[in-house]
């Protein structure tokens, strides 16, 4: 999935200067990637000061020419292994939105995303070379800054469907029977206005200011058609999708993800992720669904729990990630092991048995989860937590499995205050636009 | 300045295991680093998929493990390369705070900056290593992640000084007489809940968790001591303190900072920036004083304007940042040049001509500002802005430029909202703390 630009497709070599490879140019962060995820672990020595490159030293390659393809069988940004920066927006149609409209965006966003994707700016005019009596066509902000593996993923929300607008836009009937409001958990706290969404983009990239220019200039586009609902940032996943790094920690300090369906597992792909071919309607075949949660957590009251009161709500340790009925990270925890008392190993109500497959009836999500802080509250509080984000075949995966958190002792530290459910349709073929086989 | 763990100071090595060069372990990023920032633009070869490595290549290291000391004659944060990321954080101290809680809060901050900018946990125990009936010491989200360029800078409030608290203090005659609330500007609006404060801490690294970390650790030792009044995240620097990487652009889509004080240029630092060894009063000597300014952008007002609006109000052209008279990005600016029709090529009100030391009796400061984005409002505006940080030997350097800019035709698309100013101390000796030399 991964390509770079300097050995890239013929496609992202045909657009010229901008496309082109750029060596010898350095994104302003000045360091160099190892080519794609799957040798960041091999062996690199060094000795002081001196790099002791052998025969075996993988490619080295500027991080921001990292080009993820737009047009695919599915969306990118779901498998694609995890960037360090989320930019989130939702978007509500206007009252005098047309379906004419509304497909018109859809292609505008379509041709725009895909040049973004390759880091090109939104335009051939982009920043610079347009009429200098208009607004330029793109913001500039990431002019030069290349791509760095900048995806983009589309979805529709139920509101898109229903009422009013489902009439209007003439997709009342072509609503799948899972895309409906996600049901009240136990204990939720939403707060409405970041909640919910008649349509969603994520845009995801090793560079914050990257994926913030997607999103800034895709509302742009939506200017008139569309207006944002909520936005979400984010930094630091909290979940990969691949194994060649190692997992990441969330604000708890906890290594978080280490269960998540990973890129290569195709099998499990194929029966929790991707709607299958013979989907009702056709039109989400070789999609997802993805379900959008805010977490805050109470930072402060988690901070003067104990190590051992913190292991316990999460059931592995804080170090390793290991479960604590033993072993390392990726050993299979063992419920029924006990402790030298008699106790159990694992908490009954720990995070990691509540959620685990193995409590779920099997059921897995694939997960691309990141961090937010926002700052401080009046008490001098931070204002942080986890911005989760799962993709299944069926919302039904993620109800079940957060209906069982129901006695989750992490519960006791976290706050759900912002819940959306999207239609990811499926990649698009080049020449067609995300949403064309819902409209066309 | 720069130094990497794996080549590093002997000091650095005698920690053990946490500070020794972690060859073979990688950052969750993935990517390898040059080594330092003299190199970025030394010139190495790709072919598709393979390094072509000749033997003028640069040395690799992974930017995990870059390390800026703590210790030195100035403050680290201030001269050293910009980071990428920004957490900064205001404090007031408690009206129960003693001199001497204070004192041993200065003294903890600094044995904990310390550690944190070599990429270790706030303390041995760290988030692990401690008794498990306990709150850990380290709150354990940057585990094995490394220092990643870390600096943590420290700074004194006129507030400290004044009132009941400077004389609990006993500190009420050491204030500078240059310490004290920055005037209200024209257009100025200010909101008090982030403006101003007793202490700051400027947390800057090229990993966002690991700025996060020190802030949120830091905050945590000073329970009880002081509370939090306001933080401020940031990404993507605005202004270099080395011309070896491009010059990064904010918001507005321009390069920004061209003409900063460069951390080689040694003279300007002198006359500028640091504070003179026969200051008044002594403790300041080596220092510097920082402002720093919450500056709004009306992104939409400004991306509506047209491109020959922007760069008459900058008065550099988008694309190459050159001053509108002509030329490349450093050439300097000629303000009486004119257009063919007669008219200033550089308009009188511009940015770049009210902002120029030429316009302002040679006055320069040393800026470090960053780029922030907080979602939207509920008309789904971005809010974003511009962190503005700057350094100088005196904070009328400071005053005179923002009065010079009273015309700046950029006040019609900027709102300053928080304003504070800060004194900060010359850097710390081995084995001194943090004030020492104002409460010694």
């Amino acid at each position: 999935m991964t390509e770079q630009s300097g050995q890239g497709s013929a496609r992202s070599q045909q657009d010229g200067a901008a496309g082109a490879p750029r060596f010898g140019r350095w994104s302003r962060r000045g360091v160099l990637g190892l080519a794609g995820t799957g040798v960041a672990g091999a062996a690199v020595g060094f000795v002081a000061g001196h790099a002791s490159v052998d025969e075996a030293m993988p490619a080295v390659v500027d991080p921001a020419t990292v080009v993820h393809p737009f047009h695919g069988e599915h969306q990118a940004g779901i498998t694609t292994p995890v960037q360090e920066h989320l930019y989130f927006a939702a978007f509500d149609v206007r009252d005098t939105t047309t379906r004419e409209d509304l497909v018109e965006l859809l292609k505008a966003w379509t041709e725009a995303a895909e040049r973004l994707t390759r880091g090109l700016e939104v335009t051939e005019d982009g920043a610079v070379d347009g009429p200098v009596l208009l607004p330029p066509d793109d913001t500039g902000e990431a002019q030069d800054m290349g791509a760095h593996a900048l995806t983009v993923t589309f979805g529709f929300g139920p509101s898109l469907f229903t009422g009013e607008k489902g009439k209007r836009l003439g997709i009342a009937d072509r609503r799948p029977a899972e895309l409906k409001k996600l049901p009240l958990f136990a204990f939720d706290l939403l707060e409405d206005p970041i909640s919910d969404g008649d349509l969603c983009i994520q845009a995801c990239a090793d560079d914050p200011q990257v994926a913030m220019h997607a999103i800034r200039n895709l509302s742009r586009i939506g200017f008139g058609t569309v207006r944002v609902r909520w936005t979400q940032l984010g930094f630091g996943k909290t979940a990969s999708t691949d194994r060649t790094t190692p997992t990441p920690r969330n604000l708890f300090g906890f290594k978080d993800g280490t269960a998540n369906v990973m890129a290569d597992e195709t099998a499990a792909l194929e029966e929790q992720v991707w709607v299958p071919d013979d989907a009702t309607p056709a039109w989400m075949a070789g999609g997802s669904y993805m379900v959008t949660r805010k977490i805050m957590m109470t930072i402060e009251s988690w901070d003067r729990a104990s190590l051992a009161e913190q292991q316990r709500v999460i059931g592995r340790d804080k170090g390793e990630g290991a479960p604590l009925s033993g072993g390392l990270e990726f050993t299979d925890p063992v419920f029924a092991a006990k402790n030298e008392d008699g106790s159990l190993a694992i908490d009954v109500d720990s995070h990691v048995r509540l959620a685990h497959p193995e409590m779920n009836n099997g059921t897995r999500m694939l997960r691309r989860g990141y961090n937010f802080v926002e700052g401080n509250n009046a008490l001098g509080q931070l204002s942080a937590g986890l911005f989760f984000i799962c993709f299944q075949r069926d919302p039904q995966q993620f109800i079940d499995i957060q209906n069982n958190l129901r006695g989750d002792l992490l519960n006791e530290y976290i706050r759900h205050v912002g819940s959306a459910l999207f239609a990811v349709p499926a990649g698009t073929a080049e020449g067609e636009y995300v949403g064309q086989r819902l409209f066309g």
